[in-house]
Parts: structure tokens; sequence; C-alpha cells
């Protein structure tokens, strides 16, 4: 399994299609949460390039530089990082690399038509040989085109809430937990 | 239910007791994920007076400032924020609230001897009417005489990673799921 968090086209709070920034504590937080779950690898999808400079500088100094060295475990973490300009280039790249048709998942704070139970992912991650990708979206969320193109939407979070505003690092850390973590319920 | 974030006495990675500071995003994420689960109250407890009164201008600005007319969301979500100078005043102004005996129950990353499973403690929330807080630690956790004053232990989140090094943004939005979250895995 394989998650993206991508940064455009996003929805700004009135539906406009607009570019994010790069986050920095994103990058840190998802990157400890994949590590965590054994996540394949976390795709950070931004489509201007200096922002691919910035987020090259953070995995550095935390790969290479004092930041490697004084906390080894950011290390580790970002070593599954890896950077595409668009969702198809991450794509390709996933297939290439596994030879498996990667599957679209995208995440959203509402119901859609073609939403998956995690219970049902949860099965089928361990028992179908396809690779997963699991898309979050950051700002206010992916737009509808971008939903209708993935393959599934994930059920909502907590759908029986009057209140639907996670952080993308929560949501993120929750989505891995109901997916790929241990068996805590049974 | 109630949850803490610990600033003192926190480990370093040495194992000394030392004091953290806060950090903006702690209160967003935390404050956020606490409102999404319905969690009665979330205290920040720290010793520092100016870190008060920094927590104090954030939660006024998402409150009262620009930021609450831009994201009212923000806004009810800080409404549920707490502070205090010491746990201890924090589970007397629950009990006072509450009128409940307040148990106290820690996460940490390693498994204790008083280690309470996340499903219990899902049952005992819906039927026990007494009140619990959550404790989290901030740095690289709770000392281990903080840990051995509290009722519990929660079980480590993914206890079978041979990895545990998630955010507390991250550990927080995983136990409020895991405890108070809708019934997915059903």
């Amino acid at each position: 399994m394989y998650i993206a968090l991508l940064h455009y086209p996003m929805r700004n709070k009135n539906g406009d299609a607009i570019t994010t920034s790069v986050t920095n504590l994103d990058l840190h937080d998802i990157a400890r949460a994949a590590r965590t779950y054994d996540v394949d690898g976390f795709w950070v999808v931004h489509p201007a390039a200096k922002q691919h400079a910035l987020i090259k500088e953070i995995v550095r100094y935390w790969q290479e530089g004092y930041g490697g060295s004084y906390n080894p475990d950011r290390r580790e973490a970002f070593a599954r990082l890896h950077i595409a300009y668009t969702l198809e280039e991450a794509i390709a790249s996933i297939q290439a690399q596994t030879g498996r048709t990667v599957l679209t998942v995208a995440t959203d704070a509402f119901p859609h038509a073609k939403t998956m139970r995690c219970l049902d992912l949860r099965h089928r991650l361990q028992e179908d040989p396809q690779a997963y990708l699991i898309l979050f979206g950051t700002g206010w969320g992916m737009q509808a085109e971008s939903l209708a193109a993935c393959d599934w939407v994930l059920e909502p979070i907590q759908a029986v809430s009057d209140y639907n505003h996670l952080s993308v690092r929560s949501a993120v850390s929750i989505f891995l937990d109901r997916l790929l973590g241990e068996d805590w319920f049974i």
C-alpha cells in the first residue's frame, strides 16, 4: 500500500481550485506514521519545482544533515518519502516499481457514490496482489472531478460526527490505523 | 472522557526530565480531533506562565480575532481547550465540574504492568459513569514515575511494529479513533 499527499488541484473554502503550499509537519508526521504502519511509499505530489526544492532541503537535513545524526528515527521515516510533480507520475512510478496495477482510493470528509468501507479495503490489502494508492488532499480537500477519477473513495472517518475538520495529519494517521493497524478491536 | 497534553516532566532522548515548549500545531490538531470525537475537554498542561500567555494568544486569535471569522471551525474546536499549570489542577477542575472520580490513563510507546487494552477502555467509556482522563506526553514521553502514578497505561498503538515514533498529534488521533470512533470494524 502506498499513500500520496496532494497539493493541486485542491479546493479552498469557496470550492475554487488552488495549489496549496507544503507544510513541514505534514512531511514529518505522515512519514513517521507511514514508517510505523510499514506503508511501502509516501508520495508528496506538488506541481511547483520550488516546493520540490523545499521538500528536498527538509528531507536532506533529516537524512544527511545534523537532524539525521541527532534523530535517526527521522532519517528512517523520510527514507520512504518520494516526490512527484503529478499524481500520474507517482502512479507510473509505483507501477514500474511493482509491476502491478495501481488502484487509487481517495479520501474525503463526505460519503460518495463509490464509497468503500475501511474494513473492506483492510481485507483487500491482505488478499489482493494489486497495489493500492490512498490519496489525501490538503486545503479544503480534493475536487469533485479528482474524486470521480479514482477507483474508490474511502468512507469518511467519523460520519456520525457533526464536525468533520480533522487535519490531514490526523486523517492519515487514523486511516493507516484502520487499514493496516494491528487487531486491537478483536 | 477528557484528554491532557503534558509538557513537564517529560523525558528527553537521554531520559532526563525536561520541560518541552508548546507546539502550535499540537493545539490545532488535537483540538480539532477532540471536537470531532466529542471529547469533553482538552487540557494543555504547562508549568510556565509565559507559555500560558502564548497558548492564550493563539486561542484568542482563532476565537475572537481574524482566524475565528475566517475559519469558524477552529473557534469551535478551541472552545474545548483549557489550560492548567499542573496535572493535579486539571484533575481537580474536572472533578469539580463533573462531581465524578477522575481516573487517569497514561499513554506510552511501550507496554507496562498496568496496561489496559483500548477495547476494554472503549467498553468502560460506554458503561462506566466515572471520568477518564487520557494523558499524552511530549518530547520523548512521560517519565517512569508519572506512568506509575496513573491508574492505567494504554496498550501501545502498534506493538507489532519495529518503529514506535509517531508524533503526539498522530497518537492522539489514533487513540481517539480507537476509544471513541464509530464501529467501522464490525
